[in-house]
């Protein structure tokens, strides 16, 4: 019996990892009748994040209320998985761009909601938090996540008061004396795969705050807004967040979750690799599938199919990358440890057309790559 | 030692299949360093189709004079392969589309030279002729290879001539009497993968004419004359090639090579399965590739892959086809021996753009596919 593992990154703008791990499946066992397939949909964060680390480690999900991007009252959701001893949230749940369609507004919007999802799962018991930054609506400096957990920020009347976008100038003085003390001994782990500061040119509010419905004005006032909160942290909470990397995501949340509670930035192939215990997976494995919509031989740094590759190649399992795209030349990879890759593309069509045929190009991809590997085992 | 057979369709209009089986077996050298790689590239019947035997083969190249398309002395060149006993002739050497770039006329070429390469081959000992019939320039009905095979045209005055597309109509008598007695006992196979019927809507003229530069009038012209040199062959020569599917090739040639030397018309990789031996060769083979610009999984008829595929089932011998494109669903041609395929597109791009890669895209392809029928014998 074969063991094939399956973890691909998504394709993005076509197929979610959750998706492709489907395809992958049922071309593996129309070939492979008996074989185990276990399917780790990388999650890198954003929308998808919590149901790919449920379907990898068949967690459960908790549902409860928070508030969303205005304020509003909303249903959040998060996953707890290793016994509850983990939970798995993805700030977009409650802080999503979706959730602002049609009213996008980052000087307004609050990650309040965020916090108050961490609160209630380090109340339910959890020890460790994995939060996923990707797709956010706000810019505020992870201020209201902040607020949720009992961190006071006061104006320069004194005046406590909780901080969006366009209010992160007035920060005078922050007091995390009433921090919940459920935070105690929880480690907060955030998954990033950008790494953009926190303010300036290639800061959060340049980068990605037009596209959360900013204009120049705008991003202006929320730029500034950032440095001078972060000035502040620096002088409150002695933590110096201006030149951290990946401080920049999600409205610099970022910043935010490294200097309000403490926690750490990762890359989010290491954190599921992590998590999933993958070492362990590969002892008996005899096929690892990975792919991501584009590989480009030039870049693979914090690339899923490289952490896959690394992984595996110290335990001696072939690694098959399967791809919407494959540009450069691949000669790095293939020292990584990547076996082959393969290119979906059934027909020479641009993006445009083949996007719209993913998964039927994957599948056949996956279908003819198994009768290949079956050959020898005829 | 594995032992690979290559023998690929061209992929038109961006490699040959000589070019292939380069590609594909520089991709198997580096994997597979002491591997016995066998390149069959496929002749279509057109251009490079002698230089494909030859390959194939490892026969000789012979150059002798013969008539042009405009009846010019010119080098003309066929291959010997079998130790001399078959000649294998691509009409397109000496009256070929290239030939008459410039100043292309199918009312006026001929295909004497033919005639003259085939009588030059018969004259040194070929009992068996092999004619490509692709890329002609002319429409003749193969009037102009009988002529200098010895069978002689006479016009309404009893005058002998020499026919070309123009003055098919004139023909009113034809006499064998003064063949070439050297014919006698030599077998003529002629490669023709069209179904195209001598004359008509889908005849040569129609079909085929206005690429070679004929205008309306020339067409009507051609298809009449065409038409009347048929009933005139039916008449004198009691053959009947006015439904023969095929006839149409190559300016009507593939109704002459039938009416004036009792040829056949045969499929191009029907011929050259017979003629290099496939089924003896796969006898020890462990891999067969394939390939084809496109594959077409609802007309598979008279196609290279499949052919293959056949041969290679019967046997089997695993078959992997690359192809520029694979439309339609496969299950045919799984079910007719094809194990595998793969489309060598690396990026989602139009085939436009993607034409100018087409080798670099194979190279990609083939080296990943190899690497992945390496990963079980490590």
């Amino acid at each position: 019996m074969k063991k094939f593992i399956l973890i691909p990154d998504s394709f993005k703008g076509t197929m979610s990892s959750k998706e492709i791990c489907g395809i992958m499946k049922d071309s593996i066992l129309k070939e492979f009748r008996d074989a185990e397939v276990v399917s780790v949909p990388v999650a890198d964060g954003g929308e998808g994040s919590v149901d790919c680390f449920l379907t990898a480690l068949k967690g459960k999900r908790v549902e409860c209320t928070a508030k969303g991007p205005y304020f509003e009252e909303m249903k959040g959701f998060y996953g707890l998985i290793e016994g509850g001893k983990t939970a798995v949230i993805e700030m977009a749940a409650v802080a999503g761009l979706p959730l602002v369609e049609g009213c996008k507004n980052p000087l307004k919007t609050t990650t309040y909601g965020v916090g108050e999802l961490i609160l209630h799962a380090v109340k339910g018991g959890a020890k460790k938090i994995i939060l996923g930054l990707g797709g956010s609506c706000t810019n505020d400096l992870g201020c209201g996540m902040a607020s949720a957990l009992g961190i006071e920020f006061f104006d320069d009347s004194n005046n406590k008061f909780i901080p969006t976008g366009e209010s992160l100038s007035k920060i005078k003085k922050i007091d995390i004396s009433n921090k919940a003390k459920e935070l105690n001994g929880v480690q907060i782990v955030a998954m990033c795969d950008v790494d953009n500061l926190p303010y300036g040119k290639s800061g959060a509010s340049y980068v990605f705050a037009a596209q959360k419905g900013a204009d120049e004005r705008a991003i202006e006032i929320l730029d500034s807004g950032v440095k001078s909160g972060c000035n502040v942290i620096k002088e409150c909470l002695g933590v110096d967040v201006e030149t951290l990397k990946g401080g920049g995501a999600a409205g610099a949340l970022g910043a935010g979750v490294v200097a309000f509670l403490g926690g750490q930035l990762k890359m989010g192939i290491d954190t599921v690799l992590e998590t999933v215990g993958f070492e362990k997976m590969l002892e008996n494995a005899h096929f690892v599938f990975t792919g991501e919509g584009k590989i480009d031989g030039q870049s693979l740094r914090g690339k899923v199919v490289i952490g896959v590759a690394r992984a595996s190649k110290k335990a001696g399992v072939p690694v098959i990358a399967v791809v919407g795209g494959a540009e450069g030349d691949m000669q790095k990879a293939y020292e990584e440890g990547v076996t082959a890759i393969f290119s979906i593309n059934r027909m020479p069509e641009a993006f445009e057309t083949a996007r719209y045929k993913s998964q039927q190009n994957l599948a056949f991809a996956m279908d003819n790559l198994l009768k290949t590997l079956k050959i020898n085992y005829k």
